[in-house]
């Protein structure tokens, strides 16, 4: 919670629940990645949050970005980024949007595998672009991760070296490789696999005569939810280690995509209690209703995943343990049960709670209008 | 697959994932439950699917709804429902909703503890609204359903009786029970257990002065998948079974609520074969990646409840396993992964895909933008 967003809550007269992210949080996380990586690019994971005012100053800060679609593309470029720092990192694109992404002027793009490169050789034929990049992704065990990760993205590595022995054959410039260590990643020492597993493939292409230049560290670093999480510094210097301890003196260029680590300890949402209430009169626990939940901005509840700190008007009174809950008739709705959340006994019907660390991965992912209730209103401050 | 669905998509020239809704399936399976439970007044949860067209369609028939939101009060009276045709079935309401919903003239309430019904007493002082009706929910257990039921709804009976006292004590009608026995219910016995409360509790209000009117026998009407579903009128025949068994000649009021039931059928996803690949040459199932996932339109894939039938041009050919993703970079949006799908060898990438059963929460689930993918796209004809 910063003074500013506080000043803004009191004088908000709007109803239902919103996100505030405060800009100035923003800028702070942007210098502190610069600072604790001097030689690598940052490229902001518009995923994250895509409010136009949070990405006008990133670029303005000089950040790059990473986009998963057309429509993310065009919005780094409307917020004033050139293409040539725009990357289409999702390694999952329909053809003909590689193409009008190559005539927008980008050149990066992420695959993880062959039929992928493809698509880019013809849509590079179709638009008769220059100069164009693939990074291979691959597969990452994500221990230590808090959001549950899956094999959805990347190759094993030795399939990787295949991956860009193609790209190169087919006219495109096998550029390097990036990976994943996992979302919420609390473990510093979680990229020392990873580029152990990238050097080699650097090692391997190297053998077949192409020489890759690139590293992208991925995200990954976390927001501090219930748990403290280490410094962005600690990551720093750990991925500076692990750098020089797989590639020795022959540091690649690198690229972080933080998304979550740069936005969302700038968001604070405000919500309404709704209805508390007992399931029988020998319950435990009380059930907490809010206007917000999971399908309305709360979705990395998903299976209890993040647990997100929230304060009340009666922090410091008696707590009990509650189940939490959205507003809407679906029962799937529910956002901590299988653990309850600690909340004082005091905390009444109509009062206003504080979600922290709420700045990503909120406004984006709240459904359209499920049961009537409106998305998640987001004010950027 | 109806004619008219296909008729429709073979002339449709827009770009990306849509859902055609055929509304005379709508119009054959609200006959089939008025068929099958001639004496029960159908509501229709407008959760499930709130198009306009289909609201109008239903409130010509002489549907009432089920509300879960003022917002979706508005829809039901924009498509030409009276407000006595209009029940406001969520639970958890703000009290400014309820008074509200009263000024709009609807007069009938779910509660399922004490504290919802002070809600209902202030805002009807408030609005100075007569006949102000409520029926309290009870939990019910929902064995046999496949959507993941949780204690959010509810609570147990004999707490429903002194939650019926207190609206009795606070100037409101108190008018009956609730229950929903699960969705997507394939068992057509589910409605006894519940039935054999909701009348304990007729009893009990009964010896204290207060009697009940009406059963809510809720929705769970299932739509079939893959797997086969009992068609409506044996859910008819048991439901009326039940009936008579616990309430004898004195039969209650009866209304439904079907959602998906009313329009899961009546719905046709066609989506887009983004990418199809494997992860290592050892792999046996590919990965299949469709322009729609769990973020675009099927939540109800979460942790793969729900099973579609998918259907492509190559049905007949040899199938294998597969593992079912949607097209954000998000790790979570994995649709079939524990029990892989089976899909034709010679599914290629381009290729366009049905996903039947698809007219129930779908569209409304939609995220607004995540990734920058739009909504799901829906056409009623």
């Amino acid at each position: 919670m910063t003074d500013r967003i506080r000043e803004f809550l009191r004088n908000r007269r709007d109803d239902g629940p919103c996100v505030v992210v405060d800009l100035e949080v923003v800028r702070e996380n942007y210098f502190a990645f610069a600072r604790a990586l001097p030689d690598t690019r940052v490229f902001y994971a518009v995923k994250a949050n895509p409010a136009s005012e949070l990405l006008h100053l990133l670029a303005k800060l000089g950040s790059c970005f990473d986009c998963a679609s057309v429509a993310e593309i065009e919005m780094g470029l409307a917020a004033g980024a050139t293409a040539d720092r725009i990357s289409f990192g999702n390694t999952i694109k329909k053809e003909r949007d590689i193409a009008r992404a190559l005539e927008l002027g980008v050149r990066l793009f992420a695959v993880d595998c062959q039929a992928e490169v493809e698509k880019i050789e013809r849509a590079k034929l179709l638009t008769g672009a220059k100069g164009v990049k693939v990074f291979c992704r691959i597969l990452c065990d994500g221990a230590g991760a808090e959001w549950p990760l899956s094999r959805k993205f990347g190759c094993v590595p030795e399939m990787a070296t295949d991956v860009l022995e193609h790209a190169h054959r087919r006219g495109l410039e096998a550029y390097g490789v990036s990976f994943h260590v996992g979302s919420q990643q609390g473990n510093v020492n979680s990229w020392d696999s990873a580029l152990a597993s990238a050097s080699a493939i650097f090692r391997e292409c190297a053998t077949r005569g192409i020489n890759l230049s690139m590293v992208n560290l991925g995200g990954g670093f976390p927001t501090k939810y219930l748990k403290n999480v280490p410094g962005v510094p600690r990551y720093g210097d750990a991925i500076f280690r692990a750098l020089s301890k797989h590639f020795g003196n022959q540091l690649p260029e690198t690229i972080i995509e933080p998304g979550r680590g740069m936005v969302g300890n700038a968001g604070i949402i405000e919500a309404e209690v709704v209805l508390i209430s007992k399931k029988s009169d020998e319950d435990t626990a009380r059930w907490v209703y809010l206007d917000i939940g999971k399908f309305g901005g709360l979705a990395e509840t998903m299976d209890e995943s993040i647990r997100y700190p929230i304060r009340t008007r009666h922090d410091g009174a008696d707590m009990g343990p509650c189940v939490l809950a959205g507003p809407t008739c679906d029962s799937a709705d529910v956002m901590y049960e299988k653990v309850p959340y600690m909340l004082p006994f005091s905390l009444e019907i109509g009062d206003k709670v504080l979600i922290e660390g709420t700045g990503a991965y909120t406004t984006t992912y709240s459904a359209v209008a499920f049961n009537g209730f409106p998305p998640l209103k987001q004010y950027t401050i």
